[in-house]
């Protein structure tokens, strides 16, 4: 087996963990160099490959690689850039023929969520099609949780945690404050159109009475009346009332509440989040005291206080992605499988890259509760082993010491290619 | 000396360690049951003196109580509510003296800020007046780091650091993103009118380029020409940009920026708090696609990522207060005196309430760089210690594992009482 040099990209959202399948693709080819030769990654993702910006891994420390593993974003830059269909994008696909071919690169490992396991796979069909030998692996990578095939997506875990967490610690802010000044919080989390983070939320509560105490989910159409109502309960039941709403939040016709708002002075679409929107709406009606937090960037870039499991998990997916390529597996994408929920035990499995590509996982209707406001032990159940563990990363000074790579670049060999 | 029971309230916003000066209380009032019978713990700080609403701490046990140490909020909650002068609110100083006598209190701590620390010297000149034997203790307490007289104020430094690995992670994140998509970050954080927290974001940058490129303070007149300015530079130079902005920031005419947004169709004050006012702008004039944050009550409620001198200093203070109490010092505020910058050391010092209460406490101009943009070595120097350590709590189930007091009231004795 002639040896070949691998190409790697991050795609999309980054996460608080895509860097440590980074790590665990750079390893483990590291560990192979009978079958291996370098990992070249494509700066800011496939538009490095497209432009031939190539980065040369090999010129990084073992140290460094190692440190990938608590590095929160995208150690070689993402970008968001979907490649269409083979017949609209044909110069582009076979241009990354060409950029593998002048670099001798074998093995293409590609990291991201629904769409970019599509590119991973028309890539391998093209390549097949084009006559150049190249193993396409994808390697999941989502903070929303909504690729299928999987149990979950790393990034997903991480993100879980995060939230789960700010909703606790804010409940206990806003209890300590309900009797005179604020009486409800407003978290507005990621996901547009899965309510998986949302749902992570509801890890905080354990007993009746805690916090979150409502969910507002994109799988369930915004009935104002309904949620003011059981807002005006918790109020008047504990004092305080503690929301968690996804930002795809939407009304029975499918129109997002954040554009609920309608255009200021200048035509702009007005300022504010569905967080704000649901809380100013309290405000309106109920006439309470409100605060809102817009997490933003903030929940998938927190690898301060990532789970192990999901670190775990984003770390064997990268390893098992060159084994996959290794021993010959094109076309695929390595899954986690759950064994059991409690205690949880997991393992690796694989999945054809055809049967992910651009499907999406929603929330199953069975982890919504009955009045579409919280979620159930179902829910909980599949939720809880995913934030399990702690994994914080050294600190310096004060402050998580994430590694910023050298990424030096290679001479290019072909000629300019405009994206 | 008789044995004398001991009032504790909290007041004002809480913080990630305001429970740990309690704990500090508390812990070494058990030590002194020579002198100091039961801690009463006012419900909802001094509203519950002034309804008789007492928490007998008594009931709690040794291991609860430590583990207020770890505990974010207030755990017997706060309030906003502000004493006046002694004549126009002169029923509810004579109230609180009536409770004292009623429950045989004879020391008075009182944790809080500026407001705070102006009631707690009132209730000791009336105690005086009204020949009521009561020893005023203050136990400062703010995250925005604006009392007088101390060198920081217990909650401000796990604020920053909570801010600063949040603008060091988000800016992470954008940093891979900005190729091709956002340019822009925008976080959000608390600060009326001081730039304490502000500035802590700052930390996050240890050399030329790194985020946050951008700290906009209540202190410095809001300028968008050369903010915009120095945006387009930083994408130009940097690829990216990311900005830290207090809520307080004004413009040259003193009014708010994030009440520039002007009213919606139905009267309201424009939704988006100052950072989306900001951010927008940018989008208007530079057309840079952008990510905000609003931090909110996650900042100082994140006990999770709090810093270990932070949570030290607020339980000494905690401590000092009550061995003060017991030596009969009155009036007074235990306070942080900074011996050396680097190695940090520091010692527990004491000042009068009446040189404390209602003083605030802005940044120094040469604190900020002389563009208003960022932070000065000198300010550095001043804030790198206060966020040095970790003191993580424990974790349960995934999520950090924080106590719920039983809070039991005592009887009342005396006739009801409306505040």
């Amino acid at each position: 087996m002639a040896v070949k040099n691998a190409f790697y990209a991050q795609s999309g959202g980054v996460t608080a963990v895509i860097n440590a399948s980074a790590c665990g693709v750079i390893e483990t080819a590291r560990r192979h160099p009978e079958v291996i030769g370098k990992v070249f990654a494509g700066r800011d993702g496939i538009v490095g490959a497209l432009t031939e910006d190539l980065i040369d891994t090999s010129l990084e420390t073992d140290a460094d690689i190692a440190r990938l593993k608590y590095t929160p974003s995208g150690a070689f830059g993402s970008c968001r850039y979907k490649l269409k269909s083979i017949e609209e994008h044909r110069t582009q696909y076979e241009r990354l023929i060409e950029i593998c071919k002048a670099h001798d690169i074998g093995y293409f490992f590609y990291n991201g969520g629904n769409d970019s396991m599509d590119t991973a796979w028309k890539i391998s069909a093209i390549s097949e099609k084009l006559g150049y030998p190249l193993i396409c692996v994808g390697i999941p990578k989502t903070v929303d949780n909504d690729l299928p095939m999987t149990d979950c997506c790393p990034g997903f875990g991480s993100v879980a945690k995060y939230v789960a967490t700010s909703m606790r610690e804010a409940g206990f802010d806003v209890a300590s404050m309900a009797r005179t000044s604020t009486k409800i919080f407003v978290m507005e989390v990621m996901g547009r159109h899965a309510g998986w983070i949302t749902a992570a939320c509801g890890l905080a509560c354990e007993a009746e009475g805690q916090p979150p105490h409502i969910l507002l989910f994109p799988e369930v159409p915004f009935n104002p009346e309904a949620f003011l109502a059981r807002v005006k309960e918790c109020v008047e039941r504990y004092g305080f009332c503690t929301v968690g709403v996804s930002e795809g939040l939407s009304d029975a016709e499918g129109k997002l509440i954040a554009e609920a708002g309608g255009k200021d002075a200048f035509g702009h679409s007005q300022l504010g989040g569905v967080g704000q929107v649901i809380a100013q709406l309290i405000k309106d009606k109920l006439g309470y005291k409100y605060h809102w937090a817009l997490a933003d960037y903030l929940q998938r870039a927190a690898r301060h206080i990532a789970s192990k499991t999901d670190v775990d998990q984003a770390y064997a997916l990268g390893q098992r992605a060159v084994e996959l390529a290794i021993s010959g597996h094109n076309a695929v994408m390595p899954t986690i499988l759950r064994l059991a929920d409690s205690p949880y035990r997991w393992e690796l499995g694989t999945a054809e890259l055809k049967n992910v590509a651009n499907i999406e996982r929603k929330m199953p209707p069975e982890f919504i509760s009955g009045d579409g406001f919280h979620i159930t032990d179902a829910c909980r159940a599949y939720l809880q082993p995913l934030i399990e563990g702690e994994d914080p990363p050294p600190f310096k000074n004060g402050l998580p010491d994430y590694v910023r790579l050298k990424n030096v670049a290679l001479a290019k060999k072909l000629a300019e290619f405009k994206v």
